[in-house]
């Protein structure tokens, strides 16, 4: 890694005029560019926002649009996905692009309606292998109630791609009085997780031999705005929804995303590890491995930050579904150390979560 | 290629029951199957279409969504970009992600608004190289009033891409009232073309030193949607608006595209070579190379159906724009030969135009 010769406090000149856009610290993509990590801020920061800067890129997993309708906003997400290998226990490539897409859209408070879906298939990738993946996303698609309503398809030569990677992106519907997102987190919020981390992330692992042992892991990989909905509904409170933001920890795991949630709402977040869901066997492989699973990946967990007094409402409702029956208070927000996520362990020392940094599983998604 | 053991005849296993989905003439992918010709249009048809069935996958550049707004529809679309190489004359992969799926969201009669790009990165790739095409990105996303509003980046490892893909997706705007589609040429329509043809494949293929010599042909890649408008504006009759259809004639060029549009039309269509506007170094070079400019790609032109009450209003506008001052009308909508492409000839003979078949330059867009 080089990570000198470009420093952050020159300017760069773009178009031939002098802008103060920030740097990155690297010369070249690595690998850990990808981990959705702080290398992965870091890129977008430097290379993405302040280029295309405008203020639908705010952090949020989506972007709300507004329309002539009164009383609606559009919401548009997308999301690229090279998971290697394509089918894992649990799920494939086709069920994880419909999933993940949906998932974006439905965490900000919207109803996820339509997919648009671009290929980038390798020459010599089989065709049977195309039609099972299109039969998942098909059938995913039908249990998240979209429609893929757009495609493309380009084909590269033998060597240039790893067999498959779909990019989708997702059009949904949000009421405009919902005020849901990162920004609208408050100190005294509840946090809760909606079942067991870093399933995901280990039956991929699994997947590409790397356990050296079989497990009985399976990717917790779905559409979650059934359930995501359900929350919302309960939720419904005097003077707004109670749910002040969702987020569906992915790449860089649960403590990746709070880190984004704590720096965005300039909050600070404090977790019991006690209550943090998790398998027995992940987390006896995550110790096996030297993995911390508070940062491996999930792509079928949601964390929602309530209002204290509607906590138990939704928590119930969570319960009551099957993707969220094993739903915990994880933590709370509070007004001190913002910016921070602090960790009460369970031998009782605290410890700072800072974001993932570098890559700890690539092409998990 | 392997075009024997998967039958068109055979019903498909799909989940456990037994559905008559048309199956594909191959095994395996290869390169034509992204020509955007002949062979992509049974991949579609067989792998995509059937499998994630829904009134809007209907031929056309996007798709159409119903919104509450009484007045409006929202108009998506999605094009992954595989250029190679990432930079040639007149542009570069950036500038081409955001005209291409501008250019599919305006020939929907749709004015652009928002985009989404999805970036899959190889390792290696050098951060420099990506601000270059990140500020392409944002320069013609100006030129094209349309804002990248979501994004999404992933990391391959080091020969698993070549360089950076780029999948966009766009949203726009559209009258209700608009009724523009294949679906609605009709026999006696005008075709117009708003410039010459080849520019765009023939500037890719002299950036990757396949021609041995130099030449100063430049890609015609550019946004198109103001230009759209202007016309859509002339077009304005009463009882709808002259144009009928539009459709940016990228890979398999303007005969695949015509070919489209006479099957969704079921209409013939019938060319006058003597009008069709190409330079003579085009020209040239595809003599030399026995490319037909009919098949090779644009990125900056757009094919017109226009009642013919209007259709000199029309050509007078697209004149005046910068990207249309070479706009002819190269030809008419037929009765007969539903379905077909027919081209007079300078010579005086007529000649079949079918869908490319195979791939003439992979890697075009």
């Amino acid at each position: 890694m080089n990570q000198s010769s470009i420093s952050d406090q020159e300017p760069v000149s773009m178009q031939g005029a002098y802008c103060p856009l920030p740097l990155p610290h690297h010369e070249q993509i690595v690998i850990g560019h990808g981990s959705g990590g702080k290398m992965t801020h870091d890129l977008v920061r430097t290379v993405f926002q302040g280029r295309l800067n405008n203020s639908f890129l705010d952090g949020n997993d989506g972007a709300v649009l507004p329309i002539q309708d009164p009383d609606h906003e559009i919401v548009v997400s997308v999301d690229a996905h090279v998971v290697s290998p394509l089918f894992f226990p649990g799920g494939d490539i086709g069920r994880l692009a419909i999933s993940g897409t949906v998932n974006d859209i439905a965490v900000m408070g919207a109803i996820p309606k339509h997919i648009m879906a671009g290929f980038i298939l390798e020459e010599g990738f089989r065709i049977e292998t195309l039609i099972k993946i299109i039969d998942t996303m098909s059938a995913t698609a039908q249990e998240a109630q979209v429609l893929v309503v757009a495609g493309d398809t380009k084909v590269v030569e033998k060597g240039k791609c790893d067999g498959i990677y779909i990019t989708t992106s997702g059009v949904g519907v949000r009421k405009k009085e919902l005020l849901i997102g990162g920004q609208y987190v408050k100190p005294g919020d509840a946090i809760i997780l909606s079942g067991s981390i870093g399933d995901h992330g280990i039956a991929v692992l699994q997947a590409r031999g790397e356990l050296g042992f079989e497990s009985q892991i399976v990717s917790d990989v779905a559409p979650l705005n059934d359930m995501i909905q359900k929350a919302l509904d309960a939720g419904c409170m005097e003077g707004g929804n109670a749910i002040h933001a969702m987020r569906d920890p992915t790449r860089g795991g649960v403590a990746t995303t709070l880190s984004e949630i704590a720096q965005q709402s300039h909050t600070g977040i404090l977790l019991d590890e006690k209550t943090i869901p998790i398998s027995e066997s992940v987390q006896s492989i995550c110790e096996m491995l030297g993995f911390d699973p508070l940062y491996v990946a999930n792509e079928g967990k949601c964390l929602f930050f309530v209002d204290q007094r509607k906590c138990q409402n939704v928590l119930g409702i969570l319960r009551e579904d099957p993707h969220g029956n094993n739903a915990q208070i994880i933590g709370k927000v509070t007004a001190e150390n913002p910016g921070m996520v602090l960790l009460k362990t369970i031998l009782g020392s605290t410890r700072l979560l800072e974001m993932l940094s570098g890559e700890l599983l690539p092409r998990i998604c």
